[in-house]
């Protein structure tokens, strides 16, 4: 299913192959997130235009609209959405807990330095209605209401792997707890021995529901190595060799600096012959170091958030779209960049000026996040697509330097 | 510029060729309209896409934001929002009347029978800020208020002349005054002799700045047969021919069920080698009257405006796809119906279900509107299209028996 390519000399680093059901992927790959079965703004011939591979959509999303049976009904997520490309669903943990846990006491949100902050999917969600104290955790599974409406739902793990048989994507996730990276190392131990022992049950109902889908479990442990090491390790001997997980997700919680030494020391334990995702991450920096630690996959939402803010990324940084100066500057968001909003027409001049861009933002045009979302999502795959080309050309380090040296965060 | 094809037997019906500065336009023609230099969440491609031969813009949007100017310096509407095809804009008069004319005396508004509703573009506009009485009408020009921030700006026909030349499509129209259906027979004169000389006014000052664009200019005259034959006779003959109007606009205001015959009295007089354009209509039924009675072009709102409320179009008559019933409805917006929306996969089944449109819009997702745009647009765009090519082939009779046999308004 997975087949290491290449390498890199120094690190844990290396290019790859996925084999799915709906095709294949080359690794490392940022995998595009179509949260409520749609990637927010573009057709999926957009998608695939921006050189995206894989969509992961959110269990928790399509449960609760429009329900897996009409997922399941459609023809699974893929043929649902006009996707035939590779599918992902996560396990409906990350939103269960960040949408479920303000106000409980044992997941104190934590929004300066978490992973969680990294993770936006959870501000995809614009809820409707206040949200109170609502997820209730026991050796069973999670009991949680729902962000749209307050109703009373449960997920256990056998309830995720079943939803998610239903919605029928290659790859599907383990049901895990996410905590909080300020939680302590108790209660760290003793989600992280929760997690486990849910991932056991997610395993056997996957194996129990059969069919040909991937079953990722996923790593936790916070920021603590000898929970980290001990995940690691619970998760790559869980019935090994063929009767494992098919791979690995990293799952937060960590302080975002603690980042790549927690996922060196995972991955330094993962089987080298499975793939690891890490779970929400899309800052360009960031991904380079989860590359060079041995990470192949990566998701996250705020490329296609952060566009429909008019904050567009280019190799120095990111921008807002909105500011002053744009809207007379009728050059592209990025020269050079081939994407379908930037690339330069025949004729010549951008295809389409940050002038136009500016002013369908100020105008609260639709077709703004669209041309945005495009932008970003083809600027985050491609870089991934570069990181990938420089394991298998020797050529890395050259492009981190590079991005790294010009790379300024906001501008 | 424009050569006439083929003409109905009966009627004053006929399919021609409209050459502009950006390629032909086969007619009868839908005109797409892009309001703010933008068809509503679709990109240029999917405009193309769905037949549509030319997109018209609004002077009055475009003149507040970005600016004449700005499209300008981007090369023009067309090179702005990267539409390579024909582009036309009005000439502003309509919004500034149905945006301004809102508590005024002599401009009622009248909202029941009026071809002002018909001509949803004031719709599109979401006022953000209540509407004082503001315009003020004189024999120079109209002074009003700006919708988005009650700012005082005035239109003269030099002036709506000037900014359409900036902006720079390849039809503009002569700045005119929208009066009300419930005008009385004194007003709609008076309006429509001032019209005349406004008319007059554009396509002096139109000669006077040069350049290879077409301009039309709009007969008005109410619902009074008298006064819609003088304007047609008015607008006929101002400097002919070589010198004169490249085509002709039809404004409001008539009753709608006047409107057959509001035209047929106009096109009867109009010359016959000269496009002439319905503006603002866009219901399918009444399309086959108008193009019967010798009208060419048509532009309205009504097919993306409705889309991105859920309401759909096929040959049945409009549907709301956020009707319970739709939710695990996995056929097509129409079977047979070969926009991208609906056109089936090779390997079999709808593209875009029902059941994921109704998804897409209960989620408030952006793809809702553009997905439905494109059926809508593309439905509008190639009804028009059978009838040309039902008086190319004769059998434009039997089409429209067909459709007003299956056609049931809102179903």
């Amino acid at each position: 299913m997975f087949r290491v390519q290449k390498k890199m000399e120094k690190g844990l680093g290396r290019a790859g192959v996925l084999e799915t059901l709906h095709g294949t992927i080359q690794t490392p790959a940022f995998v595009t997130v179509g949260t409520k079965a749609t990637v927010k703004a573009l057709t999926p011939e957009q998608v695939k235009e921006t050189g995206a591979q894989v969509v992961l959509a959110n269990t928790y999303h399509l449960y609760l609209e429009p329900g897996e049976k009409i997922v399941e009904q459609g023809g699974g997520i893929g043929k649902f959405m006009g996707w035939s490309g590779p599918t992902m669903t996560d396990s409906g943990g990350f939103q269960v807990f960040s949408l479920g846990g303000k106000g409980t006491s044992k997941i104190t949100p934590h929004k300066k330095h978490s992973l969680t902050e990294a993770q936006p999917r959870l501000d995809e969600v614009e809820p409707r209605i206040a949200v109170q104290p609502l997820v209730k955790i026991d050796e069973d599974g999670v009991t949680f209401k729902s962000y749209k409406d307050g109703s009373t739902h449960r997920f256990t793990p056998e309830r995720s792997i079943e939803i998610q048989h239903a919605i029928g994507a290659d790859i599907i996730f383990a049901f895990d707890e996410c905590t909080s990276p300020t939680a302590s190392y108790e209660y760290q131990k003793e989600a992280m021995e929760r997690t486990h022992r849910w991932a056991k049950r997610s395993l056997d109902e996957h194996k129990r529901l059969g069919g040909p889908q991937a079953l990722f479990g996923i790593v936790q442990g916070g920021r603590f190595e000898d929970l980290r090491k001990e995940s690691a390790r619970f998760m790559a001997n869980l019935n090994p060799p063929a009767g494992g997980f098919d791979g690995f997700g990293i799952g937060g919680s960590f302080d975002k600096e603690d980042m790549h030494t927690a996922v060196r020391w995972v991955n330094e334990l993962l089987p080298e012959e499975k793939p690891r995702h890490l779970l929400g991450i899309g800052d360009p920096l960031d991904l380079f170091g989860a590359v060079e630690n041995g990470c192949d996959l990566f998701d996250c939402v705020a490329p296609t958030r952060q566009a429909r803010t008019g904050s567009l990324y280019t190799r120095k940084g990111r921008f807002n779209i909105e500011n002053t100066q744009y809207r007379n500057d009728f050059t592209p968001i990025e020269t050079g960049c081939e994407c379908y909003t930037c690339l330069p027409r025949p004729r010549g001049g951008a295809r389409f000026t940050k002038a136009y861009l500016a002013h369908l933002f100020r105008s609260d045009e639709i077709l703004a996040s669209t041309l945005a979302s495009i932008h970003n999502v083809y600027f985050i795959v491609n870089l991934v697509k570069q990181m990938r080309e420089g394991i298998l050309a020797g050529t890395f380090d050259r492009l981190k330097q590079d991005l790294f040296a010009s790379y300024k965060g906001v501008v």
